[in-house]
């Protein structure tokens, strides 16, 4: 990947990746890449992700059918974060169904729900 | 902290911290909280992290002015990542002196600067 070394070794060779969705400028959810994950993402255009729980690669969407098109792929001042900008396919990126995985805000001392759920989680991850 | 218990067991005490323009949707930067971090940011409302280079609790802009006021928090479905949107003050969030660390697009195999510079970095941490 001649240009662009990312430095893995800050966090034990992976990278954090900002999702932002490419229209709406929304923040749908963090994620990690490995080496092999951000040159997949690189070639394919599909996001691909370091899994940590299944510590395997992770084509988002491979169980769900919510793909994200990777429109652009920024990189920060450190070389050491990714900012994807994704059309996320099927219309929710977070597992819990939905739309963004940041779905929750502080209020006082106690989180308040204010996204919006698009589908039933149980209905898909069968 | 009652109500939200953040997850800071996956990645050594640490949260990654997804910091957006509270106005324009802008992805400013990312940064890493550990609990006193995070129990700071809440109490002052002043975006506090963890300088994982400096070793040392980091109220961000306390060196080039460049405060964050924060206007919302969320938290991600696994409460392991945190989402600020911010009003960025003094205009740039990156210390290289952009308004957004992400100012570089790939674009074939290279970083093409896309940002724009508001400040020259050597004016200001002197």
């Amino acid at each position: 990947m001649a240009g662009v070394d990312l430095n893995f070794d800050k966090l034990n060779g992976l990278v954090p990746v900002v999702v932002q969705d490419y229209s709406s400028g929304e923040v749908l959810m963090l994620a990690f890449m490995n080496r092999q994950a951000w040159e997949e993402t690189v070639k394919t255009r599909r996001a691909t992700y370091w899994s940590r729980s299944r510590n395997q690669l992770w084509v988002k969407g491979e169980t769900s059918g919510n793909f994200q098109e990777v429109k652009e792929i920024l990189v920060d001042c450190d070389e050491d974060t990714v900012l994807l900008k994704v059309i996320q396919k099927g219309v929710a990126a977070c597992h819990m169904g939905f739309r963004s995985c940041f779905y929750r805000r502080l209020e006082g001392d106690e989180l308040k729900e204010v996204g919006e759920r698009i589908f039933d989680p149980q209905e898909v991850y069968r």
